[in-house]
């Protein structure tokens, strides 16, 4: 399979609806992978298990504030010489490019920088959704170093960082990355074709053209929303799935600070009841209650998309006054481990409740 | 000329002299300086001149906030990391090691390096006083570049930059050096010796000892201050200088803030007149006021000692009712050209005054 032009849109729609509010903004995202494709063709998706034992992958992302990212726009060079700079330093050219998480932004890099190398990408990433912090990764918790890792941006302004641990590299380069302008790209967990196929997601970048493609087929018989409940049902990570919560946002709170898009969210029910969905996020949808009590909770996907359209809305674009449905879902088995659960559960975020899966939720 | 553990006291307090109320804590410079030769063995002084023109140098430096690292102390292990890291980049073994300014830690911490590297270590800076920000030095003023640069802390975390210039690789590096806990080691301008002899202020190593040494012997006939004055009067850069203030501290203002040490500090005379002195700093003192007429100002050095023993005192050791005299002295002719004042003369801390030399303000 390849990701052409054709199909861009799909993967980012379906993506930034993994992303869950985060993953960065779908639209530059879609702008970077189609400029990529249209220059230098449409780059080979991979399986994982596909690629050799000893052969190196290298992730790519955007870091940064999607509030900054949406103004300031991103640059697929200062990707490039992330991953040459980290390459270079570990000895190794990249076989292909890896995807570290699902978003609007966030799985389209990888696609673009891969159409730029003539590499082809790696049909996994490390979370099938998306999350703030650089440590919060499969990888990271099944063992893969998240150092040595390269912060370049566009000024052509790079730090090649060496950590004790995956915490201490979040710490550095987020405090890199805002003084970059929280607007960077990142290439970190340089790891071969056994530790990926040890320690990734398989599967979700086509995963992402799927749902893209369902929402999509939706609109045409008027039932998207349903349409993307139907195929979530048929996935393997993505199969406890429901609309939690149908309403209008009646407030919002957002700010960016530290170096993240962090605030809460309210929903009045659209069905004349007088029930309210408040949710939170940091960058990314964490925790959504009705009338007080938790439906769902990190990891699993709490996903704002257009009442009408089902487009998924990132937490930046939420808008007072819109029209929601908000779906929760299941996540892959390998992300609710307990040690997963330990780096990106409920108390990586302070969050002091328990995680409990969407399916006894509902 | 060998630096030992004798001579350590001396050029632990002229250095101190130098450093103009920065350039770290004398206390543990010294101690770093003594642990380090008492296990490796004295280090070599060699002149700038003397070094062949195609041998690579490095240059080292504790960078933070004086409060924190007086409280937590300094690992030469972290130098040590910084130096190594740099050398493995730039692909070239150091012939020895360079200081970047004079202070009564930042002469202290390429003297142990030395020693623990069996280097020598090179007579010469790039100030010949200390300044708070990176790109504050002579070898940025005359075109080395900043980076490559390294900085590491003592649990090993450590980060290569690259930066577009040197303002960018200070920004980028105070971020960092916050982040890991304002209290670094710090590797940059890596140069040859031929780039050193064209942008290294020269002998200011020995200067610093022969500084600490008229103090040390002033003491003896009961005149520090009149010793020290008559010794820097022979020296090529320090000639001009003088007692602008004696007085006793009647206000403090310190913070630690955007990870330095900034304030100011008003004396009342003590010859029994109404006279005032104000001086402000930001590491190191910038620029001092008697009853509101410029007295000196940076470049030019603003140096604060003991009254009675003419110790010098460190901004971080400033105290309430502490008598002192300010002493004002010339810098080195490269520090105050119009190139030099661009990067660290008053409009680089932004100070809205034009720099009068020393000489003409007395």
């Amino acid at each position: 399979m390849k990701i052409t032009v054709d199909g861009l849109e799909d993967l980012t729609r379906g993506a930034a609806f993994l992303g869950t509010g985060g993953g960065g903004d779908p639209y530059i995202g879609g702008l970077i992978a189609r400029h990529a494709i249209e220059k230098h063709g449409p780059p080979e998706v991979i399986d994982v298990m596909d690629v050799p034992d000893d052969a190196w992958l290298y992730i790519i992302a955007g870091m940064g504030a999607p509030t900054v990212m949406i103004e300031k726009g991103l640059s697929v060079e200062a990707a490039s010489l992330a991953v040459e700079k980290l390459e270079s330093h570990i000895g190794h050219k990249a076989h292909a490019i890896l995807p570290v998480e699902m978003g609007g932004l966030n799985s389209l890099v990888p696609v673009a920088l891969a159409a730029m190398r003539g590499l082809p990408v790696v049909d996994a990433d490390g979370m099938g959704r998306a999350f703030p912090e650089i440590h919060m990764v499969t990888y990271h918790v099944y063992g893969v170093s998240t150092t040595p890792m390269v912060i370049a941006n566009e000024h052509h302004d790079f730090c090649l960082i060496e950590a004790a641990n995956g915490k201490r590299a979040e710490e550095m380069g987020r405090a890199l990355a805002i003084q970059m302008g929280l607007n960077v790209m990142l290439s970190a967990y340089p790891m071969t074709g056994a530790q990926a196929k040890q320690t990734a997601i398989r599967g979700t970048l086509s995963l992402a053209c799927h749902i893209g493609r369902a929402i999509a087929e939706g609109r045409r018989t008027g039932e998207p929303t349903e349409a993307l409940l139907a195929y979530l049902r048929t996935t393997p990570y993505y199969n406890h799935c429901a609309v939690m919560f149908e309403g209008k946002i009646i407030d919002l709170q957002r700010e960016t600070t530290r170096g993240f898009s962090i605030g809460r969210c309210t929903l009045a029910a659209l069905n004349g009841s007088s029930s309210r969905m408040e949710f939170t996020f940091q960058n990314e949808n964490l925790l959504a209650r009705v009338d007080g009590k938790i439906k769902a909770i990190v990891p699993d996907l709490i996903c704002v998309v257009d009442q009408d359209t089902a487009e998924p809305i990132t937490t930046e674009a939420l808008r007072y006054g819109q029209r929601v449905k908000v779906i929760g879902t299941s996540v892959a088995p390998s992300m609710r481990t307990p040690e997963a659960l330990e780096v990106f559960g409920p108390k990586g975020f302070g969050i002091d409740e328990p995680f409990r899966p969407i399916e006894e939720l509902f």
